[in-house]
């Protein structure tokens, strides 16, 4: 077990030094290598693997409700990005501008993509025409470029994967129940395959999206009790249609403004996964995105019969669909032991001579390190069980944090305690107004996280200003 | 079915001008949009389902052979793409350079990747070490950009959609494997998914790839005959791995430089599908890979029972994995039968109230619409066969393409002949010299296609120059 402990050595403790473990984690885990561009980083396979499971659960989601994939220009001329006000204020000063192809300086700069809107109202200005045109369902899984000055794997690159949906309806109403119906997708993402527990609600005007009438956030506590803003979805009115003067006839032949939504879900995530379940040991990962889901692990691999009998149940487990790998290769049990640890596969099979002579097998799990040993017959339906046992309990750990982390405040400055005493998120009333938003942030370090859907009422005034409190707002320290 | 004769007569025939009968197709097939920048053009939803088809198919095969999915930035540092000379030289001339970051300027200016060996050479630096390491077989799914002077939807954008497969290996031989391996799996999709007939061979050293060493490549002639390259797969030798300083110690300690390949298959495929299979009502695609392979059109929808047992008939269709769509739109049959002949679907299946009486439905085929009433016990069946045969159909009928449009010479005038009056592929020896193979194009017009794997002796000497012939290569004029 000596090479198990050196590798566990090499991370930096979770509760010691976080930002350092989470490096650590990224690196060892095999997740990130750096490129030669800051903040441009290359996925290696394992994190592309976990990323083509997130995608094709949301793609899935997409399809189901009517949502077409497409592909859209990577590049974007000024004077299309400039169409919208709003829009190009809030991204033109973080966009890379192309100024040369080939040899020839271009006649007009071209942004590479921050995120796609204009590009899209571009198109649908060619394509949308009555009202039979609407609504249009389109998503497209690309990357986009954002020239941040502070970069980190998953959490901020200046190139990342993501997804981005827009749509365009007749009326407003649709546009809205489209904007929550994509926020209730990404939460289920969250939930239900990210086992990671969501707070639903709006962003504040100073928060919202560049461009956009109205932004809805899910936000997610991490183990450090910082929040992460995991997916936002944007309604947008009829604003980018009348800038791009796009309309359509209705069914009594009236040209009318068309209303859009647009959103969001990216790689950032996968940072969001690493920070709300991994541990001392490494990554933990959720049974359902999990690359691999179960490892099998032989213990004296050279003596008769073991590797077969590996061989035969890793067969048995592909056939029940469950992601499964053997490793025979020449490290020893406890070097497999840590590496599969490091990469939060979610089960450990280990079988040996002993455990075939009594027809049995012992599984590890990752979240718990419980150990049990478990007979041959029916292992198909104990691993299945067990990997939606360990799904649920992930998720459980992770509400538990949430709850557990989540206070309730009525002054600035018992705001202010909260965060430098114990973090997570506080609860607060709040007037509207965005001059104590600034002072909230200025006098106890936090920004706004949401107006979450589930009101409270905890107090008739504002903490900053004492003046009457219209909403109740979640605060956090955010990634 | 007026509407139906105006929306066929909207297009140009095929055999009046090919050229403009594309383009006809490609827009009323809703596969293109154009955007407001030359050559990067927006993939509709049809056309996107189309690629994502494809990319179903190549993907499981990569995987089944061990290929492992990432992503690598998009920007590519100046110093960077310098590293190996005759990529530089190769591509430099027609990339895109971003010199700006947000609004300053960047300390060197970066290159929108044409390609990605530089980038895989960089990574592979940091974590190759030891024979342990390799191989590495490596994928990815993106877009590159190559700033072309003339551009055409498929054929020739400036942003198109591919996959780039990078592997390395411990000796050449395995290398070479690799790279022979990955050309059979594009055959295999071509032919077997795509109904596209293929020639496998070598490319002559004047058209391989920039920094290979040898460029294996399938060739395909399109409907007009004229050839399309659809997929290539490069041998690097050591070349990239000496460039970038690549090295791992083998099993007896030796430090060795890694022997290196790549491959692609782009979005120019669908091109190829379009001109070898489309005919003038527009598409027709192979079964295989069409988003919808089969139509339900109701005949008087409106009567009883009819849009009922429509729906019924949608969903046993789909109940058997078969890509079904029911169109209970207002529009009229007429109208309908000339969209989905517009857009490629294999087979149409049309049920009216006389049919339900008779227990029956009619299915027409797309490739030559032969019209079958049939019964509607064993429906599933019935159609699954049919598409098969539909697909095997569509690969002979283009095989017989090829077949017939396959000549010999053994003069440069018998080729400059062959291509002015007939066109399609020419067969002749060749000495092997750059000078023949210029003359050829010079006088001849026309290109070398490949140097065949299936070598045939048509003679002794070239050509050209009456030196001895060393191989037969495929001629023509290619897109």
């Amino acid at each position: 077990m000596a090479k198990e402990k050196k590798q566990v050595e090499q991370i930096t403790a979770r509760d010691v030094d976080f930002a350092q473990w989470y490096t650590d984690v990224v690196k060892k885990a095999e997740l990130i290598d750096y490129s030669g561009v800051k903040g441009m980083f290359i996925l290696r396979p394992y994190a592309y693997a976990l990323w083509e499971n997130i995608q094709k659960v949301l793609d899935g989601m997409f399809k189901k409700l009517g949502h077409e994939n497409v592909s859209m220009p990577l590049l974007i001329p000024e004077s299309l990005l400039q169409k919208e006000k709003d829009h190009v204020e809030g991204f033109a000063p973080e966009v890379a501008w192309v100024t040369h192809g080939g040899n020839e300086p271009l006649p007009e700069r071209l942004c590479i993509r921050p995120t796609s809107e204009t590009l899209f109202c571009e198109h649908w200005g060619h394509v949308v025409h009555s009202w039979r045109d609407l609504p249009k369902l389109y998503n497209q899984w690309c990357s986009v470029l954002r020239w941040e000055k502070t970069t980190r794997p998953f959490l901020r690159h200046r190139e990342f994967l993501w997804q981005e949906g827009h749509t365009l309806h007749a009326t407003a109403e649709e546009a809205v129940a489209e904007t929550e119906r994509m926020l209730e997708v990404y939460a289920d993402c969250c939930e239900n395959y990210l086992a990671m527990p969501v707070i639903r609600g709006v962003k504040t005007e100073k928060e919202k999206f560049a461009g956009a009438e109205k932004t809805y956030t899910i936000e997610c506590m991490m183990h450090d009790k910082k929040a992460l803003q995991s997916g936002t979805s944007h309604y947008f009115g009829d604003g980018f249609a009348r800038a791009f003067d796009i309309t359509f006839s209705d069914k009594n032949n009236r040209q009318q403004y068309p209303h859009q939504t647009s959103w969001g879900f990216s790689t950032r995530t996968i940072g969001g996964i690493i920070m709300t379940h991994g541990d001392d040991s490494g990554l933990v990962l959720p049974p359902r995105i999990a690359p691999v889901q179960v490892i099998i692990i032989p213990i004296a691999q050279h003596k008769p019969g073991v590797a077969e009998a590996a061989e035969a149940l890793r067969a048995r487990l592909l056939q029940a669909d469950i992601r499964v790998k053997l490793d025979l290769s020449e490290q020893s049990p406890g070097w497999k032991f840590a590496e599969y640890e490091m990469k939060g596969v979610p089960l450990r099979l280990e079988i040996g001579p002993k455990d075939l002579e009594q027809g049995q097998c012992v599984l590890v799990r990752r979240d718990d390190g419980q150990k049990t040993a478990i007979s041959l017959d029916g292992l198909e339906e104990t691993v299945s069980s067990l990997l939606d046992q360990i799904q649920q309990s992930m998720f459980d750990r992770a509400k538990e944090n949430v709850d557990e982390n989540t206070f309730i405040a009525h002054t600035v400055k018992e705001v202010r305690e909260i965060i430098e005493t114990k973090g997570g998120f506080v609860k607060t009333m709040w007037c509207g107004d965005l001059a104590c938003e600034l002072r909230m942030k200025e006098e106890a370090g936090v920004s706004s996280r949401c107006i979450p859907f589930a009101q409270e009422h905890l107090g008739d005034i504002c903490p900053c200003c004492g003046k009457p409190a219209q909403k109740m707002v979640y605060w956090g320290v955010a990634y």
